[in-house]
């Protein structure tokens, strides 16, 4: 069976493309969720046309094999990961851009293309494409797309959502559909678009995207605001947005991670401060902006707010809030990262309650969060060859889930299902909705191959 | 078998929200779209609560009789319009705003609402709406979200899709089916949301909806300029896009609808003239931006540029273009509203072909756009009495369809297909796409007993 899926993989595709090493091959099963379940692959393919993924598709329908569609594998959910015998469908290959217009303001993509690469090469004729997950320099629009991935500037700019105009996939029997435009409004039909926005590869495989563009901003410029407490920043947080600023970037970093950024690259930052805020804008005038948002900070309770001088300083002041995962890291030999959203008045709630959930189960949990939008990332950090911390660890992540759902929030931002979280999607959404979402997979893959066994 | 709709409706709903008599019923049979056909209800139901369009959606599934939801029937494309023995239901009554937070930037309301309710209403806090179709005094927030409305604000600010985080909707088996959330960000599971918004009803009832809110903009102010062709006036709009201008609205008339304008309500406007722009910005110093796109205008050869004083002479210069629609339709005793949106690069071609069209049919077309968004509105004009203008009537709307479509655009930016569309939806769709769609909608109304007949 597996000889018959590779011979037929390869009557249509170079020979290059279609990997079988063993080694290689168990490289490609999984992505950087630790702890979410990994088969094994009977082959990696890294077409270069859409008519190779089509060959792909149309090989895994005739022989009944699932595929997993892959991009850089810096997904956070498990999403990506490999089903034993499954064909590993990687678009790294497929990385063009095929244009750039800026009287549209849009560009078109194949998937990937990595994030980093598109917003350089939109940056150098004065266009914009905002959204800038930390792995920005290694995911790639496809995989942004399969997740739906944010990123620092979604307070202001919103998720990759907003910004997939047009998409064209191929779907699990190889046919090829193209959904959407290249116009800047359209409402013909219903929105398959978005749709497959956030589908995690279980719908088709998207093998060219639209995406609309903004014009560059002015350079940000920040600042750092300190607070004894998670609390006071973050009643600073909801003054900021009521009053009603529009921040470029709106981060949190609770006591832990302000402690570990420390520990790593004693970067100076106070030790005994319970909570940083970093804000930044990117308006015509930014300095009385800041201004006027850190005086916000001031009345919420801050001891120091530091505006930067130049956006050289400002880069300067977002190193910390960009060292916060690889610092909470170093705390232990492995974390489970997660991506609860809330109302941002529930926010102050929610740190709140990670820090009790922490102390119950005898763990260290630090918190950075895209604050503005009220979106936290718990880290866990646990010993993985101690099996009760483990367990410990496991039952404290899904305790942050429960609490982020009872606070009216989402247990997902901007990562996804994938495997870690698919017990809790079922809770999120109800019966109702897990039904109709089963239908609406049943009806773009009814034979069921297309990334199986993630998100419900 | 009527009787027994009425009965089974009328057990389960307060007594005035039943409507029967056969004038009262027939005033509800269509919306604003002349020329789609619109059969006989058996009766109207104006529920005020959840349950009672649970109740009402319960009976037409025990009795299998179709129901045509409605907002205010301002639509312009027959998508509200009713099939005969249907029940018509209308949301008019469920018109509650729940909830208004400044912290969150949302708003919850019923579908009911009224669009200019809703803009003032959060407007008295400092907050911002912006989706703004012409008919905002008197369309529901229901109906946006049901044909995913725009407006003149779209340019900037987006259309209602966009501002669309949650919705409770009642099935067509009168489950209540919640989607999306009332954070800032969230991608748990496919976004049934965003698939209800344009979706015209076909798929379930939206009894009650998160918005998104932005904080209230400054008062915008904005300028005119004179082309001597709409040629000249569409490459100042590609200029204007290009230079990375985000004016918060960028309108069109052409000769046409200037004259019509002037001779309704002599405003004074140059009949010499064959294009207008009208441009507004709502930044920090839209003075400085007005004189940068006023060059911009002047250099694409513009004869003329005026830009208002204060906001008061602004609204003055904007009234032209809300008086378009009006005035086009005093020409004659019928108009058709053509709703084509096309990549920005091809507005000048597209305008250009809709006055080929007009020749070719000997027909009165006048265009008004939202230029920015390279959404035209080309008006035809014609004697509803004459059949041969009739038919040359609707072969040009097909005609204006067609070049769209060969220009790379859709043939509906904000209006929605209905019935009045629902041909074209099909060649822009393509057979799998109008297949999919077809596997949607089945997922979600087995019976097809929502709204049946539109879209497809």
């Amino acid at each position: 069976m597996d000889d018959d899926v590779i011979t037929l993989l390869n009557s249509g595709l170079p020979a290059d493309a279609v990997l079988t090493d063993p080694d290689v091959v168990a490289s490609y099963a999984h992505d950087m969720a630790s702890f979410s379940a990994a088969g094994v692959p009977v082959a990696v393919v890294l077409p270069r046309t859409v008519e190779q993924v089509q060959h792909v598709m149309r090989t895994a329908t005739a022989l009944r094999v699932p595929v997993v569609p892959q991009g850089a594998r810096t997904g956070l959910s498990g999403g990506a990961n490999a089903v034993t015998g499954c064909i590993v469908l990687s678009l790294a290959r497929m990385d063009r851009i095929l244009e750039i217009d800026p009287v549209d303001r849009i560009a078109v993509v194949e998937p990937g293309v990595v994030n980093a690469v598109l917003s350089r090469a939109v940056g150098e004729v004065g266009l914009y494409y905002p959204p800038d997950p930390s792995s920005w320099e290694q995911c790639t629009i496809g995989g942004n797309i399969g997740t739906g991935a944010g990123g620092l500037c979604c307070v202001k700019y919103g998720v990759t959502a907003e910004y997939v105009l047009g998409l064209d996939v191929v779907l699990a029997d190889g046919r090829l559909l193209t959904t959407g435009r290249r116009t800047a409004k359209g409402v013909a039909g219903y929105d398959l678009t978005r749709l497959f926005v956030g589908s995690e590869g279980t719908l088709g495989v998207v093998v060219r995207a639209v995406v609309a563009l903004r014009p560059a901003p002015p350079v940000q410029l920040a600042l750092v605001a300190e607070f004894p407490s998670a609390a006071a920043a973050c009643r600073a947080v909801c003054s900021i947005m009521e009053s009603g600023h529009v921040p470029s970037l709106l981060e949190l970093m609770d006591g832990t991670t302000i402690r570990a950024v420390n520990a790593m690259a004693n970067m100076g930052l106070p030790e005994s401060t319970e909570a940083l805020l970093l804000a930044a804008f990117d308006t015509a005038d930014p300095a009385a902006d800041l201004a006027a948002l850190g005086a916000l900070c001031s009345a919420a309770g801050a001891t120091e707010v530091v505006p930067a001088e130049d956006a050289a300083e400002s880069e300067l002041l977002l190193q910390a809030r960009r060292l916060s995962l690889t610092a909470l890291e170093t705390l232990s030999t492995a974390t489970m990262i997660d991506d609860v959203c809330v109302p941002r008045g529930k926010l102050g709630a929610m740190l709140d309650g990670v820090a009790e959930i922490a102390e119950k189960f005898d763990l260290t949990i630090g918190v950075c969060a895209h604050a503005g939008d009220g979106n936290t990332h718990p880290v866990v950090c646990f010993d993985a060859q101690d099996a009760d911390e483990s367990r410990r660890a496991r039952e404290s992540f899904d305790e942050i889930m429960a609490l982020g759902l009872a606070l009216g929030g989402t247990i997902t931002g901007e990562h996804g299902v994938g495997l870690l979280k698919k017990d809790w999607l079922a809770r999120e959404l109800g019966p109702t909705g897990v039904e109709l979402q089963r239908g609406v997979k049943a009806v773009f893959d009814p034979l069921g191959l297309l990334n199986p066994g993630k998100l419900f």
